[in-house]
């Protein structure tokens, strides 16, 4: 399996996993996101991989370009934050890749970075003075020089799949690690994902309903994990909440690319 | 969306949609062939179809490429049926253009699907002369001058996949308009479905639990649609018999990815 592939199938094998608390599986759909729209994005990012990884190119305008190839359905932005993670990570290959493709970005990728974010629904906090709708953006980004990584660093306070790129995918790495302690086969996704919200608060449910919910989602899920809480209930009352752990979903999907290249097999 | 995409979309659809009399869906797999299964052979089966619709190529060879790059899997063979009626289709286009890839074909196509085939773990018919397994069957092929074309009208009378090819795509047709006249939308495609099996004996059930069982399932299928039959109830008759109908999902991705080409919307 070549890197864009590993890219696809992590997407692919992140969101059938199940049970996963809040987020879209093969048993739960949102009614405007269904497992159709991520799977659709699954399938229609490949060439933007594809290209990637055999010819290279700037990791601003691969984001925009996968978010544009995924968007045109009508279940909205799902993978934004993956493509954020994958495209460095085929770009570079591994971690290691992902940390220099990072650390080489520019103020062109900034650019284009933008452009992509404008065209998804995913929401900016409110402090945001760069706001992706507002073209004097564009303008002030230049004016200060400030490249991708700075616009990540800018938002990593608010935003873990931001933050990833500023130290060094530490989330992604931790997800890998999970999954080769839980063993080969695509019960370890559910496995590794629920690990992580059990260790760290969702800074995507923090977007929408605030920093108190994505804590408690958090302490629910160490609950899950010492028996205390049944994870099928958890997972219906996220749901039913629209408590949904976007973030660590698209985490996951990075991990699952970097465990998939070194070895892990999804299918035992 | 192209045509490479319209395919890999086809089999993804497929595949997801409940409920699916017998077959893997987003709710049940078999124990050795799952979902992720399925979503990984649309995933790995890109290339070749974009190969086909970027540079043609043979049908044989294309088959065969595309059973080798989703073989690699514990699975098994998902998608061979699919394989012989979207590789035409892609080449062709339409059902008209496939028409035409399927009177062009000759020897060397043949001998490259008897390959193709002898990846897979499908069963032939115990009255098949031709064994894969038998470097004889190569020879013989040679000696008596067949076609691909001359292969699935060998085969038509006992598998329906093949009898495609030698109708012109007719319940490939048929499924098409089915889908157009449920409306878009997901739904439509386990309903073209469920009357489809209605309609015609699955011939994959029959080689694998005789004429009568599909027979049987084809009326149970007409009591479900006449209301006299439980839909979720016959999905787990099924699904507990082994009676899978695969000549018929295959035919119904076939069938999805015409409707697609000429407009009908999965996403609604």
């Amino acid at each position: 399996m070549n890197r864009a592939e590993r890219a696809q199938m992590a997407m692919m094998l992140e969101v059938c996993a199940y049970p996963k608390p809040g987020n879209v599986d093969r048993c739960h759909d949102y009614p405007d996101t269904r497992l159709e729209h991520f799977l659709a994005s699954a399938i229609l990012a490949g060439p933007v991989f594809d290209a990637a990884e055999k010819t290279g190119g700037r990791v601003g305008s691969l984001i925009r370009e996968a978010v544009l190839r995924t968007n045109d359905h009508a279940g909205g932005n799902t993978h934004f934050g993956a493509f954020i993670l994958l495209i460095p990570l085929v770009l570079g290959g591994d971690i290691g890749g992902a940390r220099r493709v990072v650390a080489g970005t520019d103020v062109e990728d900034a650019i284009d970075f933008y452009a992509a974010f404008g065209l998804t629904r995913v929401r900016m906090a409110e402090s945001d003075d760069l706001d992706v709708n507002d073209p004097a953006s564009t303008a002030a980004i230049r004016e200060r020089g400030m490249t991708l990584a700075d616009i990540m660093a800018y938002s990593a306070p608010r935003d873990m799949v931001a933050r990833e790129w500023t130290n060094g995918f530490a989330l992604t790495r931790r997800c890998a690690d999970l999954l080769h302690s839980h063993g080969s086969g695509r019960e370890a996704v559910g496995a590794s994902f629920l690990d992580l919200l059990a260790s760290v608060p969702d800074t995507f449910i923090a977007k929408k309903h605030g920093e108190a919910v994505a804590e408690r989602t958090m302490q629910c899920a160490g609950e899950v994990l010492g028996g205390a809480r049944d994870l099928r209930a958890f997972d219906a009352e996220c749901v039913s909440a629209g408590i949904n752990p976007g973030s660590i979903a698209d985490i996951t999907i990075a991990g699952i690319y970097v465990a998939l290249g070194e070895g892990w097999q999804w299918d035992c």
